[in-house]
């Protein structure tokens, strides 16, 4: 069983007063934000699914990662399923009335239980919204029965093509769902197909960049920052990226070493307007890519001057052996929530179309409050939020739960639509190579 | 507090073969079941609201009266309000986008603060949903705040008319929502209006039949009871209706005797076919109205041929004294749910838009399982569901709670179904003279 959340971690620092005010901002400004958010829904449609991992600095609530192809499912607090399954449901009569057969393709890392679980989940909410469903391995060659911790099963089936259409034996699917963030990029068996793809292929990682996200988001947050009255920085991660980089041969160095003290920079002139004391740092990955795999975080660009071999080794691949040749560097959001047991948090918020869904908290007792804490292992932990992120309450403190919860569900929807963005630029460029 | 029901009342009956044949179709088809939904909300778009008071007799589920104008919101269990909001804002989506202020118009029994309190539970609802809210009153002749048994407030203000246009004091409505049933007809302030009202005033109890009603759910019932493969009679109550009918003047008797033995000789053969030893019994009401007024049980046609001058005038006028003279006679379902304290139950599901929300069991500790439990007084106690509806859980036996309560919702949206049908008809047919 899901564990839930009761009490919200604390925040560890006494520099709330920054996000006391966006809390207190948000809730006044709540029917109009919400307006807004229609508004956003009705301009560019949002993709399916979508999950992004918030830090909370107590003076700064911002994403720095979203995500398009969220695992994850079997972390949501199940005392809320109806309204995940009406959510879907929304999608459907929204945006795919006529579906009813829907083939879902997922990650390759069947040996990930805990992954698998995720995708019973999802593939149990999508049947309860009415749809059938087929889960279609791109590695599995026959039908393989997996046996769940949760005491659950689930059944992978082999992917057949036919022309232009992709199925599994006697499943004749109308809509692909993928699972699968195409890190490997993007297999012969989904290329042309005939059947829409939820999310399109360009969403895989060998073509999404993190900077591209992020300069939706930019926008995105300035524009509801505008609306409701407060500094963006509040909301909005500094970024810079570099492109070309080659870690081994150190090549690139140079725009490194410049945009890392740029993005320190901005980073201190901020927290000297606020008063605060904490150091700024800055978090250093691939601008396509995901999984915790060459990220660093950074104090100062100098440190790019001298990367050991194991640093630059770390750094030169992400998942799935892609190389990083674009690299993303993002002003670090310190996480000041932790546990009752001291062990640091980040909140992690799920959407489904424009329906915000609650999260979990990604707990970890090894790592520091300036680390990327997205690292499956023993010390990570997942907590189910006890409320949805869908209702602040007024009556309550800007920071009681009910009302924190709200706010990472307005900051995680503020992805969305950067997310929404990204999609309708794939759209307008055409990607006809990969199906879409 | 609302009360929450944590065990569903039990059936005080052995006949449930019936309907847990009844139940396992639903949770066996409940894809096709949504699906089957999701076409009919494509072809006619569902009310804002409404609300349908089922009877459930073991061996038969059926609604017995739908409401446009719902009242009792206050009773929908707290927990799920993010469900509540999350529909009305998935509503506002699809029909409303661009919707920012709504005037809403409840009834006008501003001494019956237990209705208030719905009043206020709605505006709270609609707002955090994102829309600026006033409540205009018909009656009120100054802004007047109420202090509601819950400890909350609601300000009723007059109404307005400026040209085509209706409002409170400095405030533009956009759209009209009608919590009034206009049973007394249609005030003059609301005739002609340039702004859209929720639901039509078609809908008011001075146009709308319940034998319009009951002739679209019996299509309604028959179509889904073909996809899923059972009798249709088990989920619809057989009518009949008189048309000029006055009870003082003991005009139309006829049709009345023989229209009730026509109903209960079908009811006699049904309960026959599946071994029910029940008494078949009939409801005759008012075609138009509501509130429990006006209403009778009989179990012969010949008890109408000697009413006693005070049956005759407790039939002759429902509320706010529109004269009856179309009478509605309907199949009597018994209710065979209580609680554990013996009171008889009748469950009240709520929806907005296609979402079904939850609902609540009327209880009553005074009347019988044949009688009309919609009697507002000192032995009615609402008792909200402790889950929503939405989803059925395969894993549990078909009179599980969860899966009662899924039934329970599958039935109401076919009310709802049936609802948007006659408001298609309304539209079709054009009510120029009312606004629409």
């Amino acid at each position: 069983m899901t564990e839930v959340i009761r009490d919200i971690p604390f925040l560890a620092t006494d520099r709330v007063e920054a996000l006391l005010d966006i809390e207190r901002h948000l809730i006044a400004e709540q029917s109009t934000i919400e307006r807004w958010f229609r508004g956003q829904w009705q301009r560019t449609p949002p993709p399916f699914y979508a999950s992004v991992d918030l830090r909370n600095a107590g003076f700064k609530l911002a994403p720095v990662d979203t995500n398009l192809f969220s695992a994850g499912f079997n972390n949501l607090n199940p005392e809320f399923s109806a309204l995940y399954v009406s959510a879907i449901q929304h999608y459907l009569n929204q945006y795919y009335p006529g579906l009813e057969r829907v083939l879902l393709v997922p990650e390759n890392h069947t040996r990930n239980l805990f992954y698998l679980e995720s995708v019973a989940r999802l593939r149990e909410l999508l049947e309860l919204a009415g749809l059938d469903v087929r889960v279609g391995s791109l590695i599995v060659e026959d039908r393989t029965v997996y046996d769940l911790p949760s005491g659950g099963q689930l059944l992978l089936e082999p992917l057949c093509r036919d022309g232009g259409r992709l199925s599994t034996t006697g499943f004749d699917a109308q809509v692909i769902l993928l699972n699968n963030d195409l890190s490997g990029g993007v297999p012969e068996i989904l290329v042309g197909l005939e059947q829409p793809i939820l999310p399109p292929l360009a969403a895989g990682w060998r073509n999404r960049r993190k900077s591209q996200h992020f300069t939706h988001y930019r926008a995105v947050a300035q524009e509801l920052a505008e609306v409701i009255g407060i500094d963006p920085w509040l909301i909005d991660p500094v970024f810079r990226r570099c492109q070309g980089i080659d870690f081994m041969r150190s090549e690139g160095r140079e725009c490194l070493v410049a945009n890392v003290d740029a993005v320190l920079e901005i980073t201190r002139e901020r927290y000297a307007h606020y008063g605060i004391h904490q150091r700024p740092f800055v978090i250093v990955k691939a601008d396509a890519g995901t999984y915790g795999m060459g990220i660093m975080t950074a104090y100062s660009g100098d440190e790019f001057l001298d990367l050991n071999r194991k640093e630059r080794t770390r750094m030169a691949k992400s998942k799935e052996g892609l190389p990083v040749s674009d690299v993303f560097i993002q002003e670090g959001v310190y996480t000041f929530e932790q546990t009752a047991q001291e062990a640091v948090a980040e909140p992690v918020v799920y959407m489904i179309g424009q329906q915000v869904l609650g999260g979990f908290y990604r707990v970890h007792t090894e790592r520091g409050r300036d680390e990327n804490l997205n690292a499956p292992g023993a010390h990570f932990e997942p907590m189910s939020f006890g409320q949805t992120c869908v209702l602040p309450c007024r009556k309550s403190p800007p920071d009681a739960p009910v009302n924190r919860y709200y706010a990472y569900g307005v900051i995680a929807r503020l992805t969305l639509v950067a997310a929404a963005r990204e999609m309708a630029d794939w759209r307008r460029q055409g990607t006809p190579e990969t199906g879409q």
